[in-house]
């Protein structure tokens, strides 16, 4: 009987649920045994659902979000302008964008951003890809969506020096004062940024 | 898609998962998104794990506690004293105490205590069984450890009204201002009790 646990059945489901992040052996009982107090068929659905997923779920192959289909929604969607390229992160990234509903292009998902320090090199990323839809002359417009780190930086400008060479228009995303942001709590970073991007006033805001 | 999710698959795991206690949709997200990283046999283990504690998990037909068994292995453990029996209100009150190191006997979980304002009532709780174990002359003394509460007040008063005529022996936990506080901040309910049932002093302690 470990950890006063009088089953070993217990032990285990509370140890795989441990294991997930932020969640600890409080946490992770207090599950167990809520699900213990559920109906089977709905434990069932719950335990359906995460394997389904695991097992079924695809990257699409033509931006590699996540998907049901070969291709995502996003990408079979003719409504969409599939000459403008979002580029993300991750699929977090698309779903953060597509909260904005202010975007109309489709996206690429790299899967991380280039960083020697946990091993993770351009081939370890969806660059090739990239490359190809742009050697391809498919896309006019290719926006850089990374992280403001050093590692998204150095991946913005890899891809920078990989597809400038085919001509096409290569932009990244505003920084600037968040919107509802006092001028005096912004970082020197971010403000002088906003003051060298500034645009033209729009009176229709 | 629904939430901006581009995935169906995605949609239901998530949603699966914001069900259970204290999770929320964005937990929610990042543990199925977690749970895509990892290996699929890891995700099979903890999928297993969840499916055979809630179709295979027993509870000891002896005290109710969860158990792999028909008996758990307390109750089937000849090293305990059978004769005493503390009745508590549900299986993490028996990790608790047995957390304590400090108990040889037996258990006895009730499932709840009485509540009529959330419909439970004497039936609904593994009180039979505990009169029938008292009734049979099993027992020595029976230890009273539910909630300081007006629902585990009332169900103490039921039960001993139950198994009193038997020439049992009850009793309850001791109630009194935790080890380690300062009498100053303890609540004068808890403070005045632990006066009354002041108890000799132990200088092994």
């Amino acid at each position: 009987m470990s950890r006063g646990f009088s089953s070993q059945l217990l032990d285990n489901a509370v140890s795989q649920f441990a294991k997930l992040p932020g969640i600890g052996k409080k946490t992770a009982l207090r599950l167990v045994l809520h699900l213990l107090r559920e109906e089977r068929g709905e434990v069932r659905d719950f335990v359906e659902s995460i394997r389904a997923v695991r097992e079924e779920i695809k990257y699409c192959r033509c931006c590699h979000n996540l998907s049901d289909t070969d291709t995502c929604e996003i990408c079979s969607n003719p409504q969409r302008d599939h000459r403008t390229v979002c580029v993300v992160e991750t699929v977090r990234d698309v779903m953060a964008v597509e909260g904005t509903q202010q975007y109309r292009g489709i996206y690429h998902v790299l899967g991380g951003v280039i960083s020697p320090m946990d091993g993770i090199g351009p081939d370890d990323l969806n660059i090739d890809s990239l490359e190809q839809k742009v050697a391809d002359k498919q896309v006019e417009e290719v926006i850089l969506a990374l992280s403001t780190t050093l590692e998204g930086d150095t991946t913005n400008y890899y891809i920078y020096k990989r597809i400038a060479p085919y001509g096409v228009k290569i932009t990244t995303i505003a920084r600037g004062v968040s919107v509802g942001d006092e001028l005096e709590y912004a970082d020197e970073v971010t403000l002088g940024r906003s003051i060298v991007n500034r645009v033209p006033f729009d009176t229709t805001i």
